[in-house]
């Protein structure tokens, strides 16, 4: 089973991580927890690159860096995972780059998407918990961190809220759980761990 | 006036690019030359990466960082030098990433094509240079150089010879000049510059 986690900075993903990989475990579940830019060593220059580094990255450039990482990501670290039974959980994967590079730099939603597919050799999530915050909430949430921003973070408010209503408007796929990301940790975790027993029931 | 030069390593594009680049210097013309992988300081990291870095880069990573650097390329090297009127010569292009990670990698070449495409937005050169020449005489050749084989260099001889192949299947398009590479240095000039000149007056 492949589950990940998507919606904009700021929403919670790590807690609700930490917690869903904490009941795997506990119900006797193998599982990888990974994530995305950065979930292998090469993806982790490829994140260097991303977010890290000085100077510009042009738009289709940054979204081809992310493609790579994610293809190398799928071939060398989730397919395994996934062929050894293993439950698989990842912080951002396929969804983020059709919010983020698509939506929110305004290329072309659907290109992004086809070029992601490719990367993946079309695999896609058993279950995606979308944790839905305006932007300028989670904004506010993400200043509290206290920590540098990188160059995503540094974006304005408008960049968050297209990839934000890009994420709402491919919600409506049976694959996900869109989650009021207000609500207290233990309640989002309550609807996650619904929906997640349903999905090892059957 | 965009011109790259393409072939598998070993059939002499620097030599050309050299005697090229003279050529339309001495006749006036403002030059920018570059190369791919690594024509900007975005690109020296990726090069970096696919060439030089200790372990595997799956297929299609590989794929998509290749696109990844010439995107950026594209964007902040290649199109403000033809707008400003400059000749672009390139060694190496577009083409390089259907015949080496599309057709010898054994990836589904169009679909390598496709995201290529969507890289450089369509930016296509006016004149293509295909230096050919078997794969084991490339390979003789460039066994005299005396420096270390980077990881593309250490594939074998069918890896070249099916980028060779698909070299010679793109060729058939107008803006495709093949020159037998296994002519001196100046034939292979005079042959290229009877095309440049065509195209300058033009």
């Amino acid at each position: 089973m492949f589950i990940t986690f998507e919606g904009i900075d700021g929403v919670g993903k790590s807690t609700q991580l930490d917690m869903l990989e904490r009941f795997l475990v506990d119900n006797g579940k193998q599982v990888l927890r990974t994530l995305e830019p950065g979930g292998t060593e090469l993806g982790q220059e490829i994140r260097h690159l991303l977010l890290h580094r000085k100077g510009d990255v042009s738009a289709r450039s940054e979204a081809l860096l992310y493609a790579a990482d994610r293809a190398h990501h799928v071939a060398t670290k989730i397919r395994p995972a996934l062929e050894a039974g293993k439950v698989v959980l990842s912080d951002r994967y396929f969804d983020s780059s059709v919010a983020y590079q698509g939506a929110a730099r305004e290329l072309d939603v659907d290109e992004v998407r086809n070029i992601s597919l490719w990367a993946v050799d079309n695999l896609l999530p058993d279950l995606t918990v979308l944790l839905d915050l305006p932007a300028d909430e989670a904004m506010r949430r993400r200043g509290n961190k206290g920590t540098e921003p990188d160059r995503l973070e540094r974006e304005q408010v408008e960049f968050f809220e297209r990839a934000r209503n890009e994420y709402l408007k491919m919600s409506n796929q049976p694959r996900f759980l869109v989650v009021d990301a207000s609500l207290s940790p233990d309640e989002i975790h309550q609807q996650v761990i619904g929906r997640v027993s349903a999905l090892l029931d059957q």
